[in-house]
């Protein structure tokens, strides 16, 4: 299974290597109407427009009518942690920014802009952002490294007057926090509170979903890093560390990753690439829940995990069932915020947005406990869930 | 003919309401490849994306083949002087910005975003354009005041490695210093040193054309702000009218517009409506030239200056002949900057777009010195125009 693994993986490698050399970019800027003569031309530019222009002056909401703005969105990187592939810088960053935004457009009929800045330093970050609230209707800010992922968006949610998510974080908890609820149905796990979760990786997506987690009811969650567990007075945290270990852990579990999976019903990863082993899975309780999804490659693979017992796999990958997958979650979220004209994410947002998701999956199996973003009508149906 | 003048404007200004309240915005993203099935969203997102970022990470010249930024522009304004209309703000400007965007699409297929700034600091401009430079492969600045525009772009240009031009000051000069060389053959003025040109604005665009006019060899320009001629040494000049005197106006002229325009044989106007009166168009050369270009209503109207003896009359409107318009500049001089991959816009680049530009009109006449916007071949022979 390995080998036919790496082989499709080489498949996809080529073709989409081969993809984007022959598309020069993935998406375009398309008029919307026809300028074929002077008359036309008088009325998209000048003197016509200076109309439309003075009406917006004396009414600014007019221009949610009269312009894109109210359907555009900025993502926003800086390429200081994409994918799994770290700190690639903005350039390198520009393929997936595109790519999310063909999928804005795809799923949700919005108009996405990928902004890769040629800055890492947070207040250049802060401040470019900030002056382009005028723009856009909503800013998603993707794979910008932790913690200033954290100082960064919230500066900006506290400023700006329009909706700010950073995916990596809450994109990824909300679609996660799906996926465990409608886990737990198709095993027969039905209290949060009595599951004990276990999260691999404490960077912006394990930190948000911890967060997540907690808000849903679950009371039993331990987040590990490279050094193991995380417990409220270990010396060598960080202060987001620091900040998580106040509430998870709540009987200070130390030990590493092995240690305290030992008993634990569902494993979620957002690590690396093979931190997981069979062995550990083994520990596990039955019919362990294994949420494994470093990006491009998995902390374990599915037929491993399953062979050593784990009842439901999910991953981040679209090549493989369950996918756990952020664009589950953000076309939809963002169409609806920008439709109720949301000014902030908020956890309501987020635990709305996580039970629309699952509630889509109208009988969750091991197999099954996550819609494909292909489902018809997922996206209204997560637009819907938003309100104000 | 005023009153006719007057419907047809009312018409356009109601027809160009309508239209943007139909559209919601004159451009929209589009997706340049199927996303249908999770193969397809393998390749143009996760995890087939990981290949194409790592190369670019690699090598990132790949970034102009596999990303759109090498054919992608953002149009930045901050709406301190849109139009002819004033400060009305970066919400107001954003239509106008939109409608550049659609003209460089349909007309040089080039991909432009509207980035309306909600700051007008030339220091946060100038940090926050900087930081767009991952994402575009050129950046027009549009409709910034005078005499901040200067300092931004010459920041700028000095700190970029795209290139960066201010459309009202460049595009501008460009288009106006290309319709002079035709006015002149078409009124059998020969010799550049020989003509009198009176310049009345010395705002970014006023400025930019006394420069460029002086560049193509035009040696007697005499510049007028509001309160009458520009000559060395008068009290009152701000810095860039200083330097502005330093150029022009060499027999230090004294007086107000109507004693500067006795005997010249040029007006180029860039400043409001109404400025200009028949009974000083009558007090110019036999023949003389009236580029009356303020916007939306011009200097002074075609038909009035005909009568008062001009020989060509152009303005900045799509509605009369001779339409001296940016958009003739604009998308083919950045289609052959960002082919031949340009870094910088000189007077080199600018003089040979002017000379392509005027040529494209094999044999001009007073009604035509200047192609349409819609002739067959306008735009690439523009670009071929440009040379690194």
């Amino acid at each position: 299974m390995t080998s036919k693994f790496m082989k499709r993986k080489m498949n996809t490698t080529q073709k989409a290597l081969a993809l984007h050399k022959k598309l020069h970019g993935k998406i375009e800027v398309c008029g919307k109407t026809r300028i074929d003569t002077p008359q036309d031309l008088s009325l998209v530019y000048t003197p016509g427009v200076g109309a439309v222009s003075l009406a917006i002056a004396k009414r600014p909401a007019l221009a949610d009518t009269m312009t894109w703005r109210r359907n555009a969105v900025a993502v926003v990187s800086d390429g200081s942690a994409v994918l799994g592939l770290g700190n690639i810088g903005p350039l390198a960053a520009l393929p997936v920014m595109e790519g999310k935004c063909a999928i804005f457009k795809r799923f949700a009929g919005i108009d996405a802009v990928p902004i890769v800045l040629a800055t890492q330093d947070t207040d250049e970050i802060v401040h470019t952002v900030h002056a382009l609230e005028s723009s856009f209707g909503a800013i998603q800010l993707e794979d910008i490294s932790s913690p200033r992922c954290f100082e960064i968006e919230d500066r900006l949610s506290k400023s700006m007057k329009i909706p700010i998510m950073h995916d990596d974080q809450h994109g990824t908890a909300i679609v996660t926090l799906a996926g465990i609820l409608n886990a737990m149905v198709s095993t027969g796990r039905t209290v949060p509170k009595k599951v004990r979760i276990i999260i691999n990786g404490a960077g912006a997506a394990g930190i948000a979903i911890a967060k997540l987690l907690r808000v849903a009811g679950f009371m039993d969650i331990i987040s590990c890093d490279r050094r193991g567990a995380i417990w409220a007075g270990r010396p060598d945290l960080v202060d987001v560390k620091a900040e998580l270990a106040a509430y998870t852990n709540q009987y200070h579990v130390k030990g590493d990753l092995a240690d305290v999976l030992c008993g634990a019903d569902i494993f979620i990863g957002v690590s690396a690439a093979g931190t997981l082993t069979s062995k550990m899975v083994r520990k596990m309780r039955t019919d362990s829940i294994i949420f494994a999804m470093a990006n491009p490659v998995p902390e374990i693979l599915p037929d491993i995990a399953y062979a050593a017992g784990a009842a439901v796999v999910a991953t981040g990958r679209s090549d493989f069932p369950n996918q756990i997958n952020n664009a589950l979650v953000y076309p939809g979220l963002f169409r609806g915020m920008l439709d109720k004209r949301v000014c902030k994410v908020t956890n309501v947002i987020k635990l709305r947005a996580a039970k629309a998701l699952a509630s889509f999956v109208k009988h969750p199996t091991p197999e099954r406990i996550i819609p494909s973003i292909f489902d018809r009508g997922l996206h209204k149906a997560m637009a819907r869930s938003i309100q104000k």
